[in-house]
This record gives C-alpha cells, structure tokens and sequence, in this order.
C-alpha cells in the first residue's frame, strides 16, 4: 500500500531525529526553558522579523487553537471562521468547550474575505438588541485553506487592514503553513504572514516533525500571562526540549521550506498529469493537497494500490478525492500513481 | 403609542396580581418548597396526564433553556437547532457558554423535520473519524417557531420517532406554547406535547405572568438531581412563591389557554383583515405574531402611532413587520390599526 | 409555627406590593430598559454618590456573584474568598461551572483580612513557577459575612488599598447589605461602600423586595459590556420592570434603611435578653442574624413552637443555633420567644 | 552542575531512543490507530490483569487529569482530593476550567483515608439543601504521594471499598507510579493497582519516555466515547505512533520497571546515608523523592554543585530539600552527593 492519504504517515525527518539522539542525555530544565526552545524561539523570530514577538511550542493544533482562542476571547463574543474552517467541523467542539461560538461564514471555496468579516462586524453593531447576540471577537482563517488554498498578499492586506479598523485580532491557523509559503503561486513570506495578522501558528507535525507546533504572537496585547493559558489546558510540556530540539533543525538552514518544497513539487508533477488526463478539480490547489474529481471505477481501482481519502461525491459517476504528498513521499510512488491514472484513460 | 412589538409590555394578568396580594404575608419556605409551588405542579402533571413528570419554575427563556440543555448534553455533544432557533441567534452564546455546540440544521421556514434529524444523526455516526466531529446529542426545536409557526400532530410524532431512534432527547422550548395550542390550526393538546417529547417547557412570561416559566421533564432519564442544575446557573430562586403561585392560578379555570386565545384570537382578526387588504406575509402564521408584507410608506406612517418591529427588508419597497399581540391586547387597538392599514390601500 | 429561619419567608413590602398593582397595565419595554429602572438606577448613584457608576437590577445572589466573577477573571485566575464565603459553600460550585477556582482563606470568624489577601498575592508571585498555580485575580466578601459581622470602615479602608496595590478588584457581596448598614456598630455609608470597592451588589430579596438585587459597578473597567454577561448567563429579565419598580420603592424615603432598622432592632433585642440569661454565642453578631449556644433540650423545646436552623453543634449539651429576623418579623413573636428562653431559665 | 531537581532532565531510555529511530520511516495511521499503539495497550491490559479494560495514551499529566475528570462528572459535581494534590495545586486551576470544584481535604501527610472519604460523602447527603453544594461525583489520589508516599494493599482496598460503597469512581494519578511500585515497601502489583480503582494512568515522562502518559480505564462505565473527550480537548496526537512506540518498548522485558528500580535503589541508598549522617526527614520517602531536613548551611554549601528545590522552610537555620533520582541517575552521583552531605558534619 502507497500512502496519499495524509502528510504525517511518517515519524521525523532526519535531520531531527540525528539531533535528538545527539542530545538525548544532555540533562536540561523541563517546560520549554531549555536552551533549545530559546533558540528555536530566536530564530524563528528573526525570520518573522518580529523581534517583540513571543513564540510557544505547542503540541497540536486543536490544542493550539483551543488555547489561542479562549485567551483571546472575552467570555460573550465568538470567533468569526469559514464554515470549512477546521475550528467548525474537525475538533469536536473544542472552542466551544472553552466557552464560545464559533460564528460560522459560508463560503464558496473556504476562503474568508475582508467584505465577509465586515458584513459579521456590521450586522452585530447595528443590532439595536445586540447584547442578546454574541459579539464577534477575533477573525480565524488557514493557510492554506482545508481545500489546499492559498491568500495572496493583497487578499490578506485587505482582511487584516478590516480586522484592524474593527479591532479584531486576526489568527491564522498555519497547520501547513510551509507547504502554502513554498508554494509557486504564493506570494506571502513568512515575515509577511507575521505583519499581516495578530497570531499564528508555524504547523510542524505535518511537516517533518514528530510532534509540535510553533505559535507567534506578534501583538504585544495578546502576550501576557500566556504560559498560564498553556499550563491550565495541558499545553505545557514536561521534556519541552522536544519540541524546541525540533524546531531548532526546522529552522536551520532552510530545512523547513526544503521539506515543504519537496512535497509541493510532488503534488504539482501529479496535479499537472492529471490536468493533461483531462480530469477536473474540487479546488485550483496549489500547495501539497490536491483534489482531482475521478470517475468511480478508476478510484476504486487505485484504491487497491493506494491509500487516500474519497472526499466528496460529486455525482453518479464520479468523486473528488484527496491526494497529499508530504515531506517524505518518494517520487517513483508518485510517478506510478500518475502511470496507473495515464492508463486508466486508454 | 400603541404597542404590537412584543407580548410582555404588561405586568401580570390582574388574577395572578390578586392572588400575589392576597398570599402576601404568608410565611412560606424559600426556593420553590412551598405549597403554592407544590399545588402548581401537581396542576400541571394533571394537565399533562403525566403524573411521573418533574415541574420545575424558572425564571427566563434563556435560563431555562442553558439549564435544560446543558443538563442533557454529554460535554463533546452539541444540540441540533434550526438555523432561526432562539439558542442559535438570540441568546448571546449561553448554551456555547456551558460548553456545547449548536448543531445548525438551514430552514426556509424555520420549522425542523424529521429527515433534518436523520441526516445530522447518519452523517455524524457514517463518519469514520467521528470522535473529530460533536456528537449529536439531543433536539430543539421551538412550538410555535419564531416566525410563529406550529407543528402538526403528526409532525411532531415523526419527529419524535426519529428522536427516539437516535437515541436523541427531545427539548421543546415552549415560551410562547399557549399561543400555539389554541390555535384554530393546532391539533395538539398539552397532554399531547408531554407525550411527544422528553423535556418542554410552558413559558409563563409571554402569557401573562409576571415572570417565570414552567419546566416539564416527562422522560424519567433526565429528571435525577436537576435541581443541583438549577442552583448552580443561578435558576433556584430564593421566594420560589413568586413563580409557584402564578403558575397556580394560570392552570386554575383554564386562564392560561384563556388568556392565550384571547391574543390569537385578535391577531387572527387583524391578519385576515391584512389579507384582505391584499398585503401577503413572510410567514403564514396561526398564532399570535403576524408578519404581513408591507409597503414601507405604510409602514413608516404606522410608526408614528404604533410600535412595533421592522422584521426584514423584502425589497425596495416593501419589508415585513412582525405585529404581535398579547393577552392584554385591546381590541379597539386592533381595530384602529386594521383601520388604518385599510385607509392607506384608498 | 413562628418564623425565626430566615429573612424571606414572606412577600414584599406593603409599599412594592401597591406600586407593582398600580403600574400593573403601563406598557414598557423589556430587558430593563423602561423607567422603572432607570429612575431606581438614578437613585443608587446618587445615594452612594457615584454618579458614573453601573447600575444593574439581576435576580439573585449565585446569578449576580457568577456573572460579576466571571466577568472579571481572566480564564487562568481565581477569586480570594474566605473559606465560609457563600461562593465557596453554598453556590454548588456555580464559580467553577464558570471556569475558576476559589482560591480559600482559613479564617476563625469568616472574616477576610488585609493580610490575608497579601499574604495570597505574595506567595503567588514569589512562585518561581507561577504559570502552574492559579493566579489570583480578585477579592470577594460578604458585607454582613454569613455569620452576621460587619467590617468596620478602618478595615474595609485597609483591604480595600491592599487590594487596589495588588491590582485585585474587591466585589462585595451585599446580600445583607443594609441589615448591616442600620446596625448601631457599623460606621460605614452606603456612600463608603461604593468608594471602597469595585463592584458591590445590594440585596433586596432579603430586605423587603419579592426578587431581586441591586449590582453597583463603581470601576469603570469592569462596566464594558456587562449587559452581554447578565444575557449569556440568563440574567436579563424579561420584564426588567419587576426589578426597577421594587428598587424605585426601596430607595424612596429612606424605605430600604427602615426596613433593615426594624429587623436589626428587634434581633439586638432578642440578643440582648438571651445574654441576660446567661448563655454565649458563637458569633458577636450585631446585625439580624443571632447565633446563641443553648442547651439542647431549651433548642427541642422550642423547635415545637418556633421554626429556626441548628447550626453547629458545640459540645454535647450545647448547640448554636440561628435566629434570624426580617423585615416583617413582629414584634410580640420577638417577645415571646424571649419570654420562652427566660422561662426555661427558671 | 549535577541535578538532583527532578525526573525529567534527560531525553528518553536508550531502548525507546532506538526504537524510534528504527521504526520512523515506517509509514503508519495517525491518532493511535497505529500497529505499535494497539501491541502497547495489549501489553498493558496482560500486565493489568484486565482483559477488558481500555488503554489510551496521553502527553501529559494536567491533560490526563483534566481530561479524565471532565469526563467522569456531572456537571454539578467535583472531585474530592487531598490539599496537596496536584490538581488542587499545581495544574493552574485546570479541573476548575472544565467546571468543577476540587473538594479538599486537608492531610496532614498528603495521603487520603477511607474515612476521609466517607466524611465528605456523608457530609453531603445529610445536609438537607444538598443541592446548594458541590456533590462529590469521584475521588483523586497519587501514588505515590506528591510527597513520595505510598499507599498499602491493605489502605488501597479499604479506600477503593469506600469508593465502591459511595458510588465514588476512583481515579489514580500514576505520574509517578513506576517509582511506587518497585518500592520495597510496596505491596501493590500493578495487576492489583487496576483491580482497586476504576481508572489509572501509568506515567511515562517521569519514569524514560520522551512524552506520554498510559491511561487504564477499567471500569466500563467510564469508557464510552473517551476518544471523543480526548480530541475535544486537545488530547489526540497527531502522530500517535510517537506514544505507542514508546511503551511497547517500556513494556517489554520489564523496562519500565527495571529502570524505575535503578532510580528507588539510588534513592534509598541516598536517604540511608544522610541519615546515617543523623539528619531527620520531612516524609519518610520509600520512593525516588527524598525529602531530608538539612541545615541551610549544608544546602547552600552543596547548592554550588547541585541543582535541587529547597522545599520548605522547617525553622530558622533548617529546611527540607528534595532530592530526586530517576532512571538515568548515575551512581557516582548520588555517591559524590553522599561524600558532601558526610563531609558536611565532620
């Protein structure tokens, strides 16, 4: 069996797993205040370019989320999320177990617009009545969307220039953040996405680590006491060198991006074989995800071979399915799934 | 100015007012221990044909239904609402706010049905991965809805069936239940929602009490320690009387079912006479809220005497207006306004 | 039976009681926006000479001392309470179900301290690893305590600067608010009050109203949104009028300090003749709430003729009890019960 | 600088280093559904003796504990705890975020009794407005003790035959079982652990895993849906292969003990020389935590060596220290140690 079927089928790279043999008996202080995590935090900071900014390691991301959001959301208002975004569907209410409504946009493609997040603020402002209704708190959106999208530049000066003037701290949940950044049609550095929004998170477990996201938090006002927050939701890991170790390599010459690039590569070589095969798309996807619409028979066919989701029926004869290539997937598995989609079409 | 904006302009019905007056100064235990309480609930179970039934007083809508709801609820469960549901939109996140999940289902009309259950219950439990997914874990629905509508008999027993398939309770929020059941359209009885449902509530605030709604726990399930629920969400009031004693004299000679008809009895007058006048409406409803269409120019010049809400815009020209009445509506009102929207169409 | 148990055993006073009949048919608006509110609200300020004060009407003591907490905690902090304080014993953990814990003073006499509290807030802050331990956030009293104390002005002065260098908003609770404020011991006014707290409520279902109490938020940041608190928690009343009216009455002519007066009165009497006859008590209460130690076959004796609470037990021949008076207590019982207690003297 | 201060300084056991490194590019499911987490949980039910128990594995402790304990209570209960435990303590009011009160009970040595126990339950249930208090819905322990003290056979079934009587599930916090359990003063198997409380967990981070907490959840009430609760709350690892390899290794050839006993061994040996060097003990440890009351001299002397947490002040010129060994203490340490602490008293 080949694996499409997620980008975390394997355990760590290896330049992290080198490292934490290499520093595996070196005795250091517990709860990220080893001299790993304080690299890490420099460099990933310098990156940014966002020298006041403050970086958490994290252990997943509905823990990161859950953690963000309640520290930033007074206890009547919500936060504002396409219907797609993982928040809504994918966490088993975990926002809304630390107390809030995720007030949910419907979207044609999972990407939130500045016109969206100011229809909510508007709406909620102009009711006369408007302490019965829960007041919008904070803005979430993901990069990439779940469909594998990505905002450019403009789009997220726009969002983020709207989410200022109606002073809603903007969160982007960076899950692949890396396969978005390298990424031909992106736009965005990493810098970028650091003033362009109030927090976000540098996803690692999809993307050569064996555990662990990095969390920014830019604005100044969203930074106290924020080690409380992690402690209180189980977020404040005892061997914090773990994930300071990883992250550490990540953001060591490049190796981040390279791994990222890697898989991007591999997913366009197969989104560009499968145009050519004449197959359409759920969604124009230009990162590591790819969501080609396949008639049945050909899917369950691959499906003896290779592993991946059915995403979504699109009618009789044919679904989308979902293909994610990672940072470890081989060439010659890509190279054959392509091969075995070409004759198909014979 | 003449108010048709809500049902609760009024204090209390002037039968409730005496009996408060007369049991003034008699020394009775707090938090709901008294015999007037005792004797209202025993009217009620009585009415219900539901002797095993638990009455509880609480004091507001969104008390009770926050109370109710997270006492049923598991904590990774969510409660399955129509979009309109009063807890989705007008409650200011109160249930989110106890931990869970609305579980929106889109209406065009805001009435639920039958398949809408299934469909949430089959597409959670089809779910592969469903522990990343809120369960569904109950249904609520409103009897009559916002917009004023009712549920037939047989809709609700299908609903109900469906209910008691999935293992899902179901919660009626009868804040405006009176209204419904006179009704000339309605064919339910008390006893009948009592038996078609698992919990529901009487509401006495929009029906001529002064404050307080009546709780009905039919399903034997959810009836252990709910007081506990109570006082912790601060529902368990001190001079429980206040709520035992008007309940106690609503379910005494019929005057709650008295009092509601008298409101439906008028808004059914004045929708006719709409009708009549050639004026159509958002919702076709049997109760004591109206929403006829109108000419804005028409409606602005009704605002200069009546108060009453602009409901939603229709197009440039014409919106609908939600024209409520009550039990202490005057029907020399009703007839001056019929008055008036006629003149207009000369 | 004659009630000594509890200070809400009747209705309101005669003078709420009239107004709520004559108002009964004004049509108003709900949510306590009518002018009911709005003049007893003025009335407050001006009493307690804090004219930018809040004021909100909520609907009992859990309800109000929850949404208050809530609204002033951030998720990772606890109030400072001492270990009798009626949110730590007699709310079933209402403040936890908001999220925070209760953080316990040892007290002998259910009065908190200026020490007490620095004590808290320095063994907080020397913790080398403070984001493991609940931060402690506010302080929380009772004003009588549960035991009928008052605090004098030099010690409400010395907690409450204590408070404001530890940056921790003292909330007071007034469930018995004037029963202590008319007692001939106390030095402080309604006015002091208000300037030696943050927020404090007054109690009026204890004092003569048939529900309600009245929430004055003299700090300016903690006013914001409040209105967003009371509706999520379920505290905006349907018909706010119920609460404005009463407080327009209670603060009219002095209603509400008169009230307490005759029940404070009558208690010192009844302490007065019980110490005359020889027996202690297990507070020096000297507001309408007594706790004598008598020997138990006095306290069977009287439970046949009088309803009150044992509440601790002493040693095996004495318990105290508590005797409480209200409002509406009369005065020939007062002298007959004393008349009993000296008899058994003989 | 050699650290004495905890059990967590080094990464992970060599064995568990290897697997690691072994199986990563093996390409697995995520969230525990991985062949190597499915071996671990069988070789943990063999050991338990319990076939039909359930096994999960978690990253931390203040996320097992949080998590366990929101999902066995009522939303009106709390859980009874000693004052020094963890979770009253140390966890940043984790258990109160989830809603619940921690119900105290004070100790003199950190160990719950039975009729500690049965002191809360009855308190409870013979208090006439019970539900205007916190209901006890479960009970906490360590084992061992935060203070390094274990329970006996004879101590554990008399508390779980209390538990059982009362209706109480029992949860055991096993941060540090492993250390309890290869105690030559312990007379517990882990089979027999299992067999007296209804839920447990076997920690792993204190005792040579990188990350990750065992939990055992033998009582079959307790099981339904745990993964849901997991997920909501941040618990589900991404690549849960990460927890599963690592103890299906610390379950193999008894590793998992054997380098818990290396740690007991080292400590004993320890805590026999000092005192024989004649100093006395805040806790009379049998486990890998050592809590000596040295003169402050003698601490300050060896703190330019050592690291180690200065505990608690006992008078003037002494204080308790604690000492901690673990599975990667080297010998000549712990010898080095002794010599100091021996050379300090001629």
């Amino acid at each position: 069996m080949i694996y499409f079927n997620c980008d975390y089928a394997e355990g760590a790279c290896l330049e992290i797993l080198e490292k934490l043999n290499e520093t595996n008996f070196l005795q250091l202080p517990g709860y990220g205040e080893d001299v790993y995590s304080k690299k890490a935090k420099e460099k990933i900071k310098k990156l940014c370019e966002s020298h006041a900014a403050d970086v958490h390691f994290l252990i997943g991301g509905t823990q990161t989320n859950m953690i963000v959001i309640s520290s930033i959301l007074k206890s009547y208002q919500g936060v504002i999320s396409a219907d797609t975004g993982h928040i809504n569907v994918h966490e088993t209410g975990a926002i809304e177990a630390t107390g809030h409504k995720v007030l949910v946009v419907p979207t044609s493609d999972g990407k939130l617009t500045s016109e969206d997040i100011l229809k909510v603020y508007e709406e909620h402002y102009n009711d006369p009545v408007r302490e019965h209704v829960v007041q919008p708190g904070m803005v979430y959106l993901s990069l990439p969307t779940e469909g594998g999208l990505l905002y450019s530049k403009r789009e997220l000066e726009s969002i983020y220039e709207t989410c200022q003037k109606c002073h809603l701290p903007l969160y982007i949940d960076g899950a692949r953040l890396g396969y978005g950044l390298v990424s031909p049609q992106n736009d965005l550095t990493l810098s970028d996405v650091a003033h362009l929004c109030d927090v976000f998170y540098i996803g690692g477990g999809k993307i050569g680590a064996l555990i662990g996201e990095a969390l920014v938090i830019t604005n100044s006002n969203l930074q106290e006491n924020f080690r409380y927050h992690m402690k209180q939701k189980g977020g404040l890991l005892l061997k914090g060198r773990l994930l300071g170790i990883q992250f550490d390599v990540l953001f060591e010459n490049n190796l981040y991006f390279n791994l990222a690039r890697h898989a991007v590569d591999l997913a366009l070589e197969l989104k560009d074989a499968i145009a050519n095969s004449g197959y359409s798309f759920l969604y124009d996807s230009p990162t590591n995800q790819q969501f080609p619409i396949l008639p049945n028979d050909l899917t369950n066919q691959l499906l003896h071979k290779y592993s991946f989701l059915v995403w979504k029926k699109i009618d009789e004869n044919f679904s989308a399915v979902r293909l994610v290539t990672s940072w470890a997937t081989k060439r010659e598995d890509v190279l054959e799934l392509i091969k075995d989609i070409e004759n198909y079409k014979k």
